[in-house]
């Protein structure tokens, strides 16, 4: 049957993929793991895992292009799927690409990967696969086989596959540098308070220094590009607020998300540096924006949010709403401070050569902009309707 | 030309409103503070300052209505006009209907109010006005006059009127239950820092308590009913979280707000009570509705509060949006706990006998549920129309 | 296993569910026929087949149920799928009610339907049964063996199951008094254009009559009650108007429709009652809605019709949207005259009590209603914002 | 005072303008009339009075580019604004853009118009010169001086200004390529059928022709590109669909319409070509664009029409909404047929390069599609939110 490039993570589910798909008949595996940001020892320890199961492995490192392709964009859309900065679902889409950029590469006849059936992973993997590598078999083993976490350890453990700690993990931890989720266990239980412990980018608010910290940040095109003057690369910028926000203990998020088919689960993130980038952005843009285009850009940015979240990344309708959201974006230059303390962001002041703000309209000092006394129509037309229903009513 | 009420502050713009009343011809006038919330010395000093000026005068309290029947489906709609809770939005109808109604009762021939011609009041206030005292004419002396606040100072001065510290204010204050907002002076830049002086409902995050306090708000059919399980009115359950949010130092907002006339100016709000129950409630609301319905009421609320800041309070399409929300609301029953911290809010767990969470279903445990292999056909045509379109664009 | 209920159309994929069912070792097999408007012979012939494979028949008249609670809702919420209005669609959830609750009183083991994998309707019925009969299993033989027509014409002619002319049919009908779809052959072509003969409610244009006809419609609390005059019951008015319209050559929709799992399929359909009435009530509610509810009601009504075509009729979501629908038809009463001639429908004329017009306002001759001369404040500050910035890009 | 500069179009209006200005101490008076499709004779009108009046006159033919800059984004939004078409709003931007250049040039010391203060075209007039003609005032005699039509005859009569049969008009009129409305008298009663002498582009029914009339409107990027293969500019193609559909009695439009200062009015407009061309434009955008682009450019256009009807056209929200159009635009090729008869328009057939139509995936026939067994999953979850309620109901 020829080789199969499985999209690798190390973990369990992936892992166990390996001798399945050899039972399967497939003479060749090729691994690939697409580094977005995930911990250096996750990367390393599935390039070993990968080794000690003689398959060819490929370690790509794409965040560099995750974050100048994805986190930028997700910036300009202000990120937000009911409360969650989108931090796993965006990443999915350039995994699947890469995998399947590299299968085309290594002329692989089948691709697999680890995804359950009740996720929204599946989608968005499966998706991007088909996207870039056309009419070449998806394999979802533990999707279709019906694999339930329990027969997987005992599966590995007959077939001595190292899977380390993996039985003995309570919490399902993805990381990105755009955020990091934490699921599993109790935490499903939504009336459950999440314990200090499933933290560990953000400093719990009593660990976070005593004293605000003060951060300015610069854009241009809707682009961060310098943190307090210092100029720097999209990654750079995405990595140092992680640091920074985190420390401060901010961008911890508790939600009750929707997931694709249709079951609500309660989520844990940690995002310091995509909460503290969007709270930012969005502060900017409310000031080089017309009412009428910031209030219909909270459509656009939800209608994003929901295809980014299904993994539609390529769906005609996503260049549709990119369009609008670049149109807004080639005034969103300016910058904008936020202080930082204890769990808390508060934006303080902003600027912008494209500030729809004036003094003097504002003021209304310029006797040229209005008198007020010429308001009185507007002022008297203003309900029309309202008071027209009104003497109907009393009828 | 018969008596005129003016609904009444105490402050300089109503204030030489009674003399500009007089020397126009009107025999009597009438002054009516109506009390949402003010601050008590402002509530005695309005009083004080129509008896030296010879007015009948009437206060009137109308805490408890504001709290049932404008907090409460301010609650209900999460009110938010980009990121203002609309608190002086929403009392503006209530103190011109309880105006508008003392005016018919005293018999008066004409309502007059001291908004100038560059803000949202004077659409509020004289179309709650219009509302409910029909056909009686409305003036507006400082807007139709083009006055300015040196005419206003030097006019009180030459005709006696008491305006007290009015003329040193640097401060434009409003005050209610649902919030308090801050304008004036440099604070319209929006480059400035506001000063840590301008806030008195909210301790700053230096001076908030070093512990983190936990509270629980019950709801019940949208509306918060009690606090750490002690039942109370909607009244005194806004005081108190107010109180207990602004100890922590939550709920200061500083945004860019685009105001009725299309003049974008810099606000200031503190808003610590609204800001807690908003998002208790959004959290709750989460937990209890279905995914379209969590969508569609983002934007069924953000019309709510493009109406409200309007002061469109009696607009049929308010009753409609308010129907829509009423039909949510009929399951928003249960309790939210929030963790309280240095200006830090952060919701800790929630549960709903309404809940639209299902341990079984979320884990698929339950093979009755769904088995998950079953989900390979959802999965195959996810995001097909982009496939196709991928197809087209290869050719 | 017990007992089999089928939902019966008599057409070929329901009649050989009978013997499979058999095979599957159902003892006893009950078919039911919803009534909602098929053609009588459908009707009979439904009855005659299921009797001679030895099933115990129902045939449940709901006509005036749909017309009811179905029909007149698509009215208040101007169902419009794209252009259709959501015939089928509204449709299905009653059949599949309806054939739940006779399955409880019949003590049925378990439900099957007919549906093919590519259709809504699966999904329309599936979801229909669940909500009413629980957690009763449900069957859908031909989606889950992949049966093909081929196939079925086969197996019904080798078990001697009566499919009368079944076979040799080139079109797929469904009628109901909402509206009638034609598909199949090269009617799918979206470049194909359809032939005269599918069409059976609607005369060409060529046939309708050579005098257009005038048409009052009634409505109370949007609900068409009248028809020049005469009072009706909402079924007697829909079967009244699709006589009328379809006389006349009105409602031939052809359109590009998104099925559920994201196929795009070319759909035609005749219409000419729902089409009438529609317009007659967008007409009615154009004069007595406010700007702000008409704009938005447009938003409601696309998301009422996403969730009908859909079968989620007894969503949550669904009871808000209503909610929002009803508040508008309290005013929603008065009259529409419309000329029908040659497949062209006009609104010539209408009125209402609650009508939101005013000739004194429309024609500014009250002059308290408003002086022309006051406008000027509202003139100067039209667009104000793009005012400041153009100023912004000449810079 | 200098030269003030008219936007001029012959009219009553206008006409009293020229001796009110000269009036007012005007020593030059520049009129200049923007050919935007007028009938010849009031264009040829307008010049003549002018000359009689001793003003310098300048005539614009910018049909060209109203039909290139105006008309066919009009098309790709598919310009619907509660029903109308737009035809007179799009025209007022560019006629107050060529006058303020036309000013600019001619060294102008002012703006005149003649609009009332009821109506919108004081709003896109005004800010369209604005716009152009940066800080030079603009001065609105009508609207200012409160002048009634009686008023301006009998001041016309005393001053010896040529008014023609003004004074004898029932109906006010506007024309431009793009549409004719037909306004005043009884018209503006919603109860009141027009009578048949109000229109003069569309046949009335009877006199349509007794044999429909197939049409093929090739696209390219959303431009109507050609007619029945007859490659045209957007100016001919928009003047012969005006025939040709006129000829049919396409277009005739009878709307409630919301003004835009609250008033409801009753509109009557005749709108054959564009009404022809957006159907066209509609059929084709269904078939190339995904449910989700589809579903939500139904607002995106929405948007866009309410931002034409205020005149609004270089809002920076224009520029976006228009991004996101131009997006969509890039696939909206290929040709529509459409039958006309009798005042009905009839979509028959349509295709594309870009059609998101595979007959394989609509029929299911290729295999390798989709089974149609693997879609049990989807279906099961489908509605499961619904599910879940229903249960925690039936506590």
């Amino acid at each position: 049957m020829g080789k199969a490039l499985i999209v690798y993570s190390g973990g369990l589910d992936t892992t166990v993929c390996i001798p399945l798909m050899r039972e399967q008949g497939f003479g060749e595996i090729v691994t690939v793991t697409v580094d977005v940001g995930q911990p250096a020892e996750d990367i390393a320890q599935a390039a070993e895992r990968a080794k000690i199961l003689g398959c060819e492995h490929f370690t790509l490192d794409v965040k560099d292009e995750f974050a100048r392709e994805y986190c930028m964009p997700a910036v300009h859309a202000n990120a937000d799927y009911f409360g969650y900065p989108l931090s796993t679902a965006i990443a999915r889409p350039l995994i699947a690409k890469r995998a399947a950029l590299k299968g085309l590469e290594v002329g692989c006849d089948a691709f697999v990967h680890g995804c359950t059936g009740k996720g929204n992973d599946q989608f968005r993997i499966e998706h991007g696969l088909k996207m870039f590598a056309g009419d070449l078999p998806v394999i979802a083993p533990v999707r279709e086989r019906n694999l339930t976490r329990t027969w997987e350890i005992e599966y590995a453990e007959k077939n001595n596959v190292p899977i380390g700690q993996s039985k003995h993990k309570i919490w399902s931890i993805d990381e990105n540098v755009w955020g990091r989720s934490i699921e599993g266990g109790r935490l499903e239980d939504p009336t459950y308070q999440p314990p200090e412990e499933i933290f560990q980018w953000t400093s719990s608010v009593e660990d976070a220094p005593n004293t605000p910290e003060e951060i300015e940040i610069a854009f241009e095109n809707g682009n961060p590009v310098a943190i307090n003057g210092e100029g720097m690369t999209p990654l750079a910028i995405v990595v140092r607020v992680n640091e920074i926000a985190g420390r401060h203990g901010v961008g911890r998020i508790d939600i009750m998300e929707d997931r694709m088919i249709g079951l609500k689960v309660r989520e844990n993130y940690e995002c310091p540096g995509s909460t503290l980038l969007i709270a930012a952005h969005r502060a900017l843009e409310a000031l080089v924006t017309t009412h009428a285009e910031r209030a219909f850009k909270l459509q656009v940015d939800q209608q994003w949010a929901e295809m980014a979240y299904r993994g539609l990344w390529w769906e005609p309708f996503m260049d549709d709403l990119n369009a609008f959201i670049g149109s807004v974006q080639s005034r969103v230059s300016g910058w904008v401070k936020l202080r930082l303390y204890k769990g808390g962001l508060q934006v303080t002041s902003r600027g912008s050569d494209w500030a729809l703000y004036s003094e003097a309209a504002a003021s209304f000092d310029d006797v040229q902009v209005l008198e007020q006394s010429k308001m009185t129509g507007m002022v008297q037309t203003h309900g029309m309707e309202s008071l027209l229903y009104a003497k109907l009513r009393k009828r």
